[in-house]
């Protein structure tokens, strides 16, 4: 691939979309997104605002791709899967919780939670381009575990995702007490227990 | 205590308090809450701008005491309990479900979350007047089936009532998914199935 050469205006380009991206993370940091304004990012970049308004429709737009493109979204294709679910599941949530709490991610992602109140088609793409791959990825494990027979059949696994990073969400944006390892170990020692096949009938 | 006589003055006070709450509740479902004014919700009222500064601090301080007016936080103090932990955990969940899905508490209930997450003073004041007493309903009867037996001894039960309200909240706040009667139910059975004492080693 190192063969193929990118066009220097297509290269320009890119280096442009690059400094938005990068300038409305630390802008939304910096400012909170309330007070972000689409001419400080374009300032902030070394670009014009029509540039930035020729590739976005709007602020929260930017700030869901910058948070896109901080990894936000990147969480790996698939858990880890060393046989055990509930080692495995504690491995992701602690990760879930460190995320949640790098001051990096938290802004963006609370103005992103905060403003998909208001606007339906950014809360689509922010669940469907942050949310979903994460979401997915645990249910996968849960399925792979469900034919290890250590969840039950009759499980609904999309219910069974929500169990797990329902508490943590709740916890964390509502700032009901204080998000930790300790609290995420918990939820998923909780979570494995009620979704273990029942060891006998009730 | 129908003897004591309200004084005038007193009672022309709370009709405006009162016209001012219907007003702002009224409003965040007509124009929603970014374009909520304090000048729209005293002209509703029929009072004076002066007099909401008077008593709120912040647009989103009024929202909030609407909300609360409205019966968002008129849980009942305690919840039922039959005996039957699921059965009543049930209920409730399938109460909280019917709230957050009625309008008139759902539009609110969402500008507040979101406005919480800009603003500390609200959040705090959010989830003390109407997050916690639900919160602490739900804690109270899973203390007392924990003393019944139902409930294994070591669990903490501060978590044990996020694993049960978290998963609402976050498929109600993210719309992941319909938020349905059966989801709920669900959910119920998992947090019993999680909180049940151990009925053999692991």
């Amino acid at each position: 691939m190192g063969e193929v050469k990118t066009p220097e205006p297509a290269r320009r380009s890119e280096r442009s979309r690059q400094a938005i991206l990068t300038a409305a993370v630390e802008l939304v940091g910096e400012v909170g997104y309330a007070r972000l304004t689409i001419e400080a990012i374009a300032a902030r970049a070394g670009v014009g605002k029509q540039t930035i308004y020729r590739w976005w429709p709007s602020k929260g737009a930017v700030v869901l791709d910058a948070f896109v493109a901080l990894g936000g979204s990147s969480e790996p294709a698939a858990l880890p899967d060393t046989g055990d679910l509930e080692a495995d599941l504690k491995t992701v949530l602690r990760a879930t919780v460190q995320e949640l709490t790098d001051p990096r991610f938290e802004l963006p992602s609370r103005a992103l939670t905060a403003e998909s109140q208001s606007d339906p088609a950014l809360a689509q793409q922010f669940v469907e381009a942050v949310l979903r791959p994460h979401l997915t990825a645990i249910q996968e494990r849960l399925r792979a575990a469900q034919k290890a027979g250590q969840v039950a059949k009759g499980v609904d696994l999309s219910v069974a995702v929500e169990l797990l990073v329902g508490p943590l969400f709740h916890r964390w944006l509502l700032r009901t007490a204080p998000l930790t390892r300790a609290y995420a170990d918990t939820v998923a020692a909780l979570a494995v227990a009620a979704l273990r096949p029942a060891s006998r009938s009730r």
